[in-house]
């Protein structure tokens, strides 16, 4: 029997890291590839600077909070600024269906012009290609992204160590629920909204106050439970997270009641994950709170010595359980 | 009425320039964009990069010389080596379509690995999204490339002066008229196959003979008709073509009298134009033609200072004309 592409290949889950170690980091294997970070980092001379590439194909176009357009400038921004790097230049590529109405895209590249203007990032080349009504779904675009990378920084999903504090910036799962309501038809009082944003202004400011962050990470698909294993993995530690000090918007808690979906699987685009030295958490903290994108920003956990590779989760009840990477695809095309 | 994309806006033609200008270039006008060159120009203290980006949508995946990934890294080669830069570091993002086979993923990653490997360019930073079946096409790459610019090499398309000669490195059509073929079914003697093929090997031979070349560009969507003319505008003189100096391979002439398409406007993807001063055009064949992707390089016209914006094609028979550039689009999805 054939072998086929499935859905859950593109969740940023498990079969996302299967698909990846087997056709592309094996084949294509070098030292960048083989870290599998957000951006690959590249020495040019005495300086260093940070290259990385995502392509967006979410559905729907535009959404509460956000379209494909503000979504592809803010993802690029913020796997290089994850990387430690400032964000300057992007690559815009198109692929539009034959019979996309003229305003959807101008609009979309509105947005475009002013979230890069937000984060001070310059599109400096570009691509369109139209493929015919039929053979792509209204439009999907790929930035790619370089900046430098400031000197004395250092992270890396193979830099967490035993102690240090993970902290989130804000409330989990208000991307993918938002798109999920949307796509759904689904409304609720109190309005989802994405919180798609570039991170790039509130990780300088955290990276002033702590150069010594050990990682960070974006957690987009497959969420904060999936992005938590990939670090725990690359770093060979194991992590503890109190469910109760993770947090939910009430809106966003209640939708996934209802459909029974965890929020730590839901996809996030202006959030980040941090890892730092305990002693330097309290600092941090309250630099992130005084940022907009990080005014939310709480300690959701520790790095352990022990279960290395494992994340555990502690419930409000005081029952621990193994929080697993992301199997399948819940919600699929969510960026 | 709502005004839409159609096929021809992704044809590199009229209707594309038109598209990019009033969509991408109006709204996110800066400095690299507005030059419309093939590759963006960036300084990092006292060197040069390029960067730039290229989506392929290729149909069918799979052709006489070639496939989708074997032309993503070509294209982004080419774009970098006729920028004047060394080809370094690429991206390389797919879409994939649900259902497709592995067993095809797999032998276009294996041509993208050799091709990598004959470019002695390294894929450095990669994403993969998977969209339902029925709304792609199989799959969909994208590839961005960075490299670093030779000292004292200046190449652009605003850079071409009267009097430079005008040499393509060999036959035109090929790329296009074999997708074409296989598209369509058609069988012909002596197969058609594409030019696909990585230039910065000859290109770097090429600037090392004469660092003085003016210009440099892939005539690709548009063919060397569009190109011609871009180049035209972008400098601000005219050109004179001589129709019988520009090699065409027989299979695709006859294929191109049969369809009534002039090899002028089909696209390549393994050949490069160059404007150099008339002194060096010598040397530079020379050199061109000790190159596997070089030999049949030849002098196809020159540049004047007459007819700015213009480009004046003489026929067989002695007669004059003005040769536009593309309009409509003649054989959509080569690339």
């Amino acid at each position: 029997m054939t072998e086929r592409i499935l859905m859950a290949h593109g969740s940023g889950g498990k079969l996302s890291h299967e698909l990846i170690t087997r056709c592309f980091v094996g084949r294509l294997a070098n030292q960048w590839l083989s870290r599998q970070d957000d951006a690959a980092c590249i020495d040019v001379g005495n300086s260093r600077f940070a290259f990385t590439t995502d392509s967006y194909v979410v559905s729907p176009l535009v959404f509460p909070g956000g379209n494909i357009g503000k979504l592809a400038v803010c993802g690029t921004v913020n796997d290089l600024a994850v990387s430690g790097a400032v964000p300057q230049y992007l690559s815009l590529a198109f692929i539009l269906e034959e019979g996309l109405p003229f305003d959807v895209l101008e609009g979309i590249v509105e947005s475009i012009r002013s979230v890069a203007e937000e984060a001070s990032v310059h599109i400096v080349t570009g691509d369109t290609k139209v493929v015919p009504f039929g053979k792509a779904d209204g439009l999907f675009i790929n930035t790619a992204g370089v900046g430098h990378i400031l000197a004395g920084i250092n992270v890396s999903g193979d830099n967490v160590r035993a102690g240090d504090a993970i902290i989130i910036s804000g409330s989990i799962g208000d991307h993918g629920m938002a798109i999920m309501a949307q796509r759904e038809g689904l409304r609720f009082e109190g309005a989802l909204s994405s919180d798609c944003a570039p991170l790039n202004g509130l990780i300088s400011a955290m990276l002033q106050a702590c150069p010594d962050i050990h990682c960070m990470r974006d957690p987009t698909r497959g969420g904060v439970a999936t992005t938590l294993n990939e670090i725990a993995s690359q770093s060979q530690v194991g992590m503890f997270i109190e469910a109760e000090s993770v947090p939910v918007q009430p809106a966003v808690r209640a939708l996934s009641e209802i459909l029974g979906i965890d929020p730590l699987y839901i996809a996030n685009e202006g959030k980040v994950l941090v890892f730092a030295p305990a002693a330097a958490a309290n600092d941090l903290l309250k630099t992130m709170r005084s940022h907009k994108y990080g005014r939310d920003a709480t300690i959701i956990g520790k790095v352990t010595d022990t279960n290395a590779g494992q994340v555990v989760l502690r419930s409000k009840l005081g029952t621990s359980h193994v929080l697993a990477m992301l199997a399948g695809d819940i919600l699929p095309r969510i960026c």
